[in-house]
Order: structure tokens, then sequence, then C-alpha cells
């Protein structure tokens, strides 16, 4: 099932556009993202001075500037990666870093508001006593500590992550990189080689990035996650599956993607994350295939589904961390206790319910002539 | 999709035996099933003799007489019910309520064995730490100890039941109950104005135990479990459905089977219970209308598979409370009461998949020309 996406469909009934050179196609694309970065960092800064870190229950709701900025760096980032190619390798390398570093800057504190709401939405539903729909912890006298438990834990980890943005933003270290942007937004740095070139070199390096999604999600338990409520979001993590039957090649006898599982002596949390792991990985493989087809001018509609759907894996896996930790914290009832355990089961359900449902979009990725693309 | 099991194939297609008097039919079914009653009896007493209530780890591996004994009375009880108009009512009822009593005292003690092997290997696997299939609660403090609670509390309750099982097989009330038997085994008491009747007079009254099953499924949320992961298992017990389409006089408008969540102040034992109370009533319908095609001669094997399925629900079911009850154990520890959270939730889960499983069964259910049967 999994060979959908690798069979064909020309290029140019995708919609992709080669129209232009290399130069054109990628100035074009880089100027317009680097001058919307450049408009969106000073609402950014705005938004995070005015917000008062203690109480910024509502962050999400003033963060347009945020949310516009961090669009914008993955889509450089991801655009420098694919067509390193046409750029100086130490240039395009060194710019990268300086974007993983902002994107993980900026994305810590909705991250934590996100998750925050995820959880006492989740907390709240399960205890829950309204007749028209009560959850099963209703009425359960450990909820009311949980969720304030949780709460005060993801104010803190919210308020920290503040704080160390607001220093970030005044930092020599950010301006250098709002210069770099200066640069992309009027002159993108091409190496002069390949500014010529036919835009149709882009199709088999945007092809790359799809071969490496499509490679990435082989390695996936997808037989597995496909079978509602085989219970592996709690069960027999990271065990080993049946070997999937296409692209043998993509996965060694030895699946590399789990060393932490394989050792002795496990605990909890390294075998959850070792089994989020690969999961992890092709959710990124999934946005710079997306923003490949953009770049291409492909229509990547599919791609933005699949993302959404391993966005929300990963927050769930996250958020299951958070309770699992927040239930180590010291002198906690039982009852709050027990209520966690409810709540972090809960989470990892989500988890396999996001890898279920990407178990069924997977294989109906319309046909996006990558292969041909890829001999170009 | 609910109103498959209603469409036409003729009884006689379906291999339903007409073939003698309701005497005929009736007598030789019963009769054989009070012989084998008879014969599992002496060793069903035995079987619990030899059993040391305290040590009796392995009570499953020589309960075969219990099992048997078991069997018959489920199958006796039932034909009682379905062909209630072919005996003296008074009879039949008295004869229903001692086997009833007889099945709720020999069932206890399997029961708990079963819950108790559930929730061990639950608990194993999600606490395993070998690396070949790790569970979320891999090597997590506080497994040992809610395994050491919950086996100490369901080998309590387990000796218990043993205890009245071995206190009954004594009573005057059990030899009373095999003396019906007997009187069933040899001379079937029949009413003589059912006797003569063409045994095609049951096949209604098979019918109307379909039919009774049909209405108590359309009660289910089948298009709620027929989504997978819908959370409903832990999430919004009991919430209002969507209208099923079919039999809307089986329904009405305030559904009547779940009055406890309807009650403000509701807590979460009342909602769970309400909220599986529909199905554990749907699985009683199960096992009369598979015993009266038994009694017919049709095949039942799809009963079968839902009645299993719905056996499964069950017990994950009981399991769930027996878990949340051990929770509210004083002075036990966080992490005891934390593991104990994602036991129950696993179980809620197990619940959750055997309605979805039951929820794809049920519509797939051949036609067994039960409508033909009503009419005929």
């Amino acid at each position: 099932m999994t060979d959908v996406p690798m069979t064909a469909r020309t290029a140019a009934s995708a919609g992709a556009t080669s129209a232009g050179t290399v130069g054109e196609v990628l100035s074009g694309h880089l100027t317009a993202q680097a001058g919307a970065f450049l408009r969106a960092l000073p609402q950014a800064v705005g938004e995070a001075g005015s917000r008062p870190g203690e109480r910024s229950v509502a962050a999400g709701s003033g963060a347009a500037g945020t949310a516009e900025l961090l669009r914008c760096v993955r889509r450089i980032g991801g655009a420098l990666h694919t067509f390193a190619a046409a750029f100086d390798c130490g240039w395009a390398e060194e710019t990268r870093t300086e974007l993983r570093w902002l994107l993980d800057l900026l994305a810590q504190e909705p991250a934590y508001l996100r998750r925050s709401v995820r959880l006492l939405a989740a907390l709240d539903s399960l205890s829950e006593t309204d007749p028209a729909g009560p959850g099963m912890l209703a009425g359960h006298t450990g909820a009311p500590k949980a969720r304030a438990l949780l709460e005060r834990q993801l104010t803190l980890a919210r308020t920290r992550a503040h704080t160390a943005l607001l220093q970030e933003l005044r930092s020599a270290r950010l301006h250098a990189l709002a210069d770099r942007m200066t640069l992309l937004a009027s002159d993108v740095p091409l190496l002069p080689s390949a500014v010529a070139q036919d835009g149709e070199v882009l199709l088999p390096q945007a092809a790359a990035a799809l071969t490496a999604l499509t490679a990435g999600a082989h390695q996936l338990p997808l037989l597995r996650a496909a079978t509602p409520y085989g219970g592996e979001g709690l069960h027999r993590l990271g065990a080993p599956q049946a070997p999937q039957p296409l692209l043998p090649s993509a996965r060694g006898p030895e699946s590399p993607v789990r060393p932490a599982a394989r050792a002795q002596g496990v605990d909890a949390d390294t075998v959850v994350a070792a089994d989020d792991a690969p999961w992890h990985r092709v959710r990124i493989l999934v946005k710079r295939a997306r923003y490949a087809l953009e770049v291409c001018g492909a229509p990547s509609e599919e791609l933005d589904l699949l993302d959404r759907t391993l966005d929300r894996h990963q927050e769930a896996a996250d958020a299951a961390v958070t309770v699992a930790t927040a239930a180590r914290t010291p002198r906690i009832t039982p009852a709050t206790a027990y209520v966690l355990g409810v709540v972090h089961a809960d989470q990892r359900l989500e988890v396999e319910a996001a890898r279920y449902a990407f178990g069924r979009q997977w294989p109906n990725l319309p046909h996006h002539g990558w292969h041909e693309w890829a001999t170009a």
C-alpha cells in the first residue's frame, strides 16, 4: 500500500512550475519569505514584550506575529535544506543553524500554552460531571488537585520560556540573523553556477525530499498502526514489527531507529521516547517535503493534512511526558497520582489515534509524479 | 446498516429444523442438557472441594466440570425463557430463578480468576522492560506494588467466592435444583396443549429472542463505537448519541437506559456503570438468541462471535471497576495509584475496543430469516 506516493503523474500535470530559472524560482520564494520574516519580527518582539510572563493566560490570542515568524523560519530553513545545491554550502548551513535556534526559542512558549490547553481540557473532559456526557473520572477527588498541579507546572515552564525569549530577543545573535534575512530579502546569495540553470533542476531536489519522506514513512510501523485498538500506544512499544513489503533497502534487518529500546535496563521515559522518535522524524520530513512542493508551485494539501496529524502526534506525546513528570512530584496524594495515570494513558491513546490517522492518510496520498521528478 | 439482521432468508434455508412436534424438539434439547447438568454437577462439586481456596492459583485448570455445568445452566435457563409458552408458567419461572442463583454462585470464582489473569497480564505488559516490546510503564517503581495489591484483593475476593460456593454446594437448595434437573432429564414438564403442536410454532418464539436482540442492539451507540479512537471509553460516557435511523419504536425520545447519568451529582462509578449497562443487557440478549437458534437447529456461529466480544466487554468493564476500587485502598503510595490509573484507563480502552469490534460484527450478521420466522 505504501508504494502509492512513488507512482507516476508528471510534474507538469501536478502543477509544478518549472517556469523560469533556478535564480528566479528560489529568489522569488526566499525574497518573499525573508520579507515576511522582517515584517513579523518587530511584531513578535512587541507581542513578547507586552505579555507579562506570569499572567499570560491568553498568550495565544495576541501571538499572530510570532506565528507568522515561525511560519517564515520553517519555510526558509526548509528551502535552504532541500535546495542546498544552489547555495554556498557554509552560508546555508550557518543560516539554517541560526534559524533552528530561533525556531526553538519562539516555539516553546506557544507549545507550552497549547499543551496546557490540551491537558486541562482532557482532564476537564475526563472529570466532567454534566449528565449529558460525563467522563470516567466524573467527580473524582483527585481531579482538581491534578489540574492545579499540571497548571502550576506548565505555567512555570511557560514563564521560563518567556523569560528566555525576552532575553534573546535583545541579543546580538538575533540581530545578526535579522541581517542575514535582510540580505535574503534583497539579494538571495545563490551560487553563480546555479542562477541561470533551468528551474527544472529543482524538481529532482524536491523529489529527494519526497523520497526521504517515503523512506522515513516506510520505517514506521504502519501495519501495526492501521489496526485500531492494538493497544500499542500503551503496550509493546518499540516491538519489532512485520517487515514492510516495499522499499526493502530503506530498512535493514536491524531497524536503526530504536537504539534505546534495545539497551538493557530500559525505563519508561526512554522506551516511550524511542517509540516516538521515528514518528517525530517523519514529521520533520513531511514539513520539508511540504515546503519543497510550495517552492515548486505544486499542490501540498495532502502533506498539510499529514503535517497536522503528526503535529497532533507530537503534542500528545509531549503532553504525556509532562503528565508522567508531574506524577513524580514529591508528596502528591494517591488520588492526584491516580488521575495523572489516567490522563497519561489518555494522551498515549491520542498518540495512538494520531498514528492510526496517519496510517489511513499516508497510502491515500495522490500521485505527485515524484518519481518522474527524480529522473527529470 | 443495522437492519441487516432483519432482512430475509427463509427459516428452512437457514437450516432451522421444524421436523417434529414441540414436544419432540424441546424434550430432545432439554433432556440432553439436563442429563449433561447431572453428569457435570458431581464433577464440579469435586473440583470445588479439592481446591484449597487460598492457594487455588490454577483453579482454571481443573474446572472442566464447573465450565460444563455453567454451559448447561445457561442453555436450560435460556430455553425456559424463550420457549416459556410451552411450559407451566410458575414452574418455568421458579426453575429459572434457581438456575440464575446457581449461575451466579458458580460463575464468580472463575470470573475472579480470569480477572486476575487479565489484570496481572495487562500490568506485566505495561511494565514490561524486555527491549523486544517494552510497555509505557517499563520499570516503573509503582508497578510491583500495584501488582501485589491487585493480586491480594482478587485472591481475597476469589477465596470468599470459593467459600460461599463450598457452603451452597451442600445446601438443600442445590439438592432441590438437582431434583428439578432429574425430572427434566427424564420427563420434560411441557403443557399438554403444547406437546403435540408442530415444531414450527417455536420459530416465532425464537424470532422474538432475535427481535429483542435487534431492539437492544439498536439502543447501543453503534455509530459512536464504529469510530476508532473516539475516546468515548474515557470521555463523554453516556453522552446523547445521534438517533439511529431504524426501529425508532425501540428507543423513545428519552433513552431509558442511562437514568444515573441524568441525575445531578454523578460519580464516576455510577456513570461508567450506566454507560456499560445497555451493552451488558445486549450480552444477555445475544446469549438467549444464540441458545434459541441452537434449539431450532439453526447455525449460530455469528452469535457465538458476538457473545465472545461482549464477554470481553463485560470482563474488561468488571476489571476496570476492580482497579478503581483498588485505587481507593487507604495508604497506597502515589506511585502505586499512578500505575492503577494507567491500568484503569487501559481496561476502559479494552471496553472501547470490544464495542468497536461489536460495531463491526453486528451489521455483518448473515440473514437468518428471522423476519420470516416471526410471521411463520
